[in-house]
């Protein structure tokens, strides 16, 4: 079977079979096929696209081009929630603690990719010694022991995936609902959970600007990982203005620690109660939405989720000490105070704008090799709808280098609108798909 | 300007500028591109087609990747034929010498390619001592000289399109009408023409087999060549069955000495007066198709093609005693009749049939690699609407293996239908395309 024949079969529309799909992912990973030829698959994928079996299949190939973490030895439900990527999207530092303590599993391995404004693993690194690369046997002892453990992707984990998600970035197939489906899930199922919990974004800050797109992105990964065994809901969420005050890696940190204690601000605990219900639902441990949502509730207000967090970190190697003392975290040379030229009614806070300048002050990364500044990014940051007089803050730029400061200052300003009015907030959360 | 911008704006759907064609033909040749970035850029142009103006832009940057030959030194018109290719296609062997014979230069450069039954160049290879290989000094000289060359591409001739041919080869993304026009017409205006007539074939034996295909693809070379400043038509000829009478390298240059001595078979020299006439009246030298006729009909009845012939064999180190003991052609061990099973009327002689017959002989190539048999093929075959008796010869198998003339002959036999009524023969000149 040449590879240029499969290829013509899919150029020409058709849907490929199991075997057919397996020589292609195999391709990837064992030489068989030429990058060239990969590429020009992937490239007839994004034209002709995939059936939801064939998008299935793939996953579930790229998932066993690699090693499959076996969590049977442990008997407590496993669950774990993915986000396709937000501004200020801190949800899993402190709601993976959350769940935790509620007696189910979190087995969560993250990619790093790129990212305007650093990546889980990146918020993770900020907490001096905190360490994200474990071996497989000590995460799972360490999910074992404490429920929970966040670490990145190993070499052996979904090959196939890292070396087409390569090819992706720089061949123009990143956007294709079964490729992304496949990148997602092969990694997700391949951490050994039992069910999974989607946060798939739209809008200005979103991969997924349309929320047509967005659903159904959530409606392809649901039905593939629930194909594949999963069972699997999506929340669609809003992504137009950053989760939270906060914008950089250490800085939502603290924003989470803040959640733990109680003192998160309102959206992002919207989100995290949205996602830390149907985890529970999914998982079994909660009858009910409202069962899940007091037992999410009682994690933090009794204090077991910061714990959690705390026997995280200190499992991980970090310096436990900054769950009480949080100016224990990398702190930016400069602070900059941005200020409200006009008074008003904030009407819009551009999460890419946002974004972008957390990016000029080197908080994420533009190429994968570009190293990431904990300290810097945006915190303060005002919320749409607020009230706020002329000269007021807006936000609060932490840099370390003089000239970024004052271009993120700007474009911090830039991104901020104000009004007359005061606006509808927009839904949150929007629907749940599965 | 990232290769992976330029793939995204081809995959959403725009069209390219002329700069952005030509980043990428330079990233064929120059390493700017990666493999995988070409071929993910070859699916998206076959998926989404390009403008006419964009398929100029690219075959332009093509034919300008290398050296294009100056003839302007040579004052006389300079003309050229292209065949798309189909089976027993002799034809440019004997007419670029009656073209030459009418006073128009014949510079012609052919590449190898694959192909069933070999191609001009290994049908030239027959003649012993003849060699394809001249330097483009050679050449011009040549074509000074005697009035026509018939040379192998040379490495520096649109070194971008042997590139990327190299490349749709195996990513399947040769079924393109603009990638195809760049490819053919990059060499063929590369070559130093004034005009060019295309020979474009659909059916059985023809890379095309609809004709309406055919007809898009010769109006787009046309309209390509056109604006690129050479005048240029295309007729489009069926290709059912074999060209001819024989099939393969030596028996074909055989038959095309036998047109060149008036004794062509009806079919071929229909399509060679069809072709020879539009070069003719392109060329300026003829006012009318009559005229044209008149003189190519002339050019072999006085010998004067027959001459060019000679003097073309001579030039490029062939043993010139062919043109008159065609014995001395390589001639294979076996000779093998394949008798008519019952009495009729021939209804179909497969050209694909014949083909594969050929190359299970060794008469072409499966990969670019494989030697070519000069000596062996079919001869003698018969035509479609020709009445036959039981046992009557249909053909002769000429084969260096045993198992392969036996072979070779069943599928002859069964690209041979029989009927019992004469079929209406299908016109074999269909159209004049510009």
């Amino acid at each position: 079977m040449f590879p240029q024949h499969l290829i013509a079969r899919k150029r020409d529309g058709h849907a490929l079979t199991r075997e057919e799909i397996g020589v292609f992912v195999r391709g990837a990973t064992d030489g068989s096929w030429a990058d060239y030829q990969l590429s020009a698959m992937l490239m007839a994928i994004v034209w002709r696209g995939m059936t939801p079996a064939e998008t299935a299949w793939y996953t579930e190939a790229m998932m066993h081009s690699g090693v499959v973490a076996d969590l049977a030895g442990i008997r407590r439900p496993k669950a774990d929630k993915h986000s396709t990527g937000g501004v200020g999207d801190k949800i899993s530092l402190h709601l993976a603690p959350m769940i935790a303590a509620c007696g189910v599993v979190v087995p969560m391995i993250s990619g790093r990719g790129l990212g305007h404004t650093g990546g889980t693993l990146d918020k993770l690194e900020s907490i001096p010694g905190f360490s994200v690369n474990l071996s497989l046997g000590a995460y799972r002892a360490q999910l074992d022991e404490i429920g929970l453990a966040l670490i990145g992707q190993t070499a052996d984990l979904a090959p196939a995936d890292k070396k087409l998600y390569a090819l992706r970035d720089v061949t123009a197939t990143v956007e294709s609902i079964p490729l992304i489906c496949g990148s997602i899930l092969s990694k997700k199922l391949a951490e050994g959970i039992d069910v999974l919990v989607l946060d798939v974004k739209f809008g200005r800050g979103a991969f997924m600007k349309d929320k047509a797109d967005a659903r159904r992105l959530a409606e392809a990964l649901v039905a593939v990982a629930t194909a594949l065994g999963k069972p699997t809901r999506a929340v669609l969420t809003a992504m137009d203005e950053p989760l939270g005050h906060t914008v950089g890696n250490a800085l939502e940190v603290a924003e989470s620690i803040a959640c733990l204690r109680g003192g998160g601000p309102a959206d992002v605990m919207e989100v995290t109660f949205a996602l830390g219900e149907q985890m529970l639902l999914l998982a079994g441990v909660a009858a009910t939405k409202e069962d899940a949502r007091g037992q999410l509730e009682a994690s933090v207000a009794s204090g077991a989720a910061l714990e959690k967090f705390r026997a995280l970190v200190a499992a991980q190697g970090g310096d436990a000490r900054v769950v009480d003392e949080p100016a224990r975290l990398p702190q930016a040379k400069y602070t900059v105070v941005v200020a409200a030229p006009r008074a008003g009614f904030v009407s819009t806070v551009d999460a890419m704008g946002v974004a972008l300048a957390a990016l000029r002050l080197g908080a994420g990364r533009a190429k994968a090799s570009d190293a990431v500044d904990h300290a810097v990014g945006v915190s303060g940051l005002v919320k749409v709808g607020e009230r706020v007089e002329a000269g007021a803050p807006l936000g609060v730029v932490h840099a370390n280098d003089a000239a970024a400061r004052a271009e993120a200052a700007a474009m911090v300003a830039g991104a901020i609108g104000i009004g007359d009015t005061r606006e509808a907030a927009a839904r949150l959360v929007d629907e749940i798909v599965g």
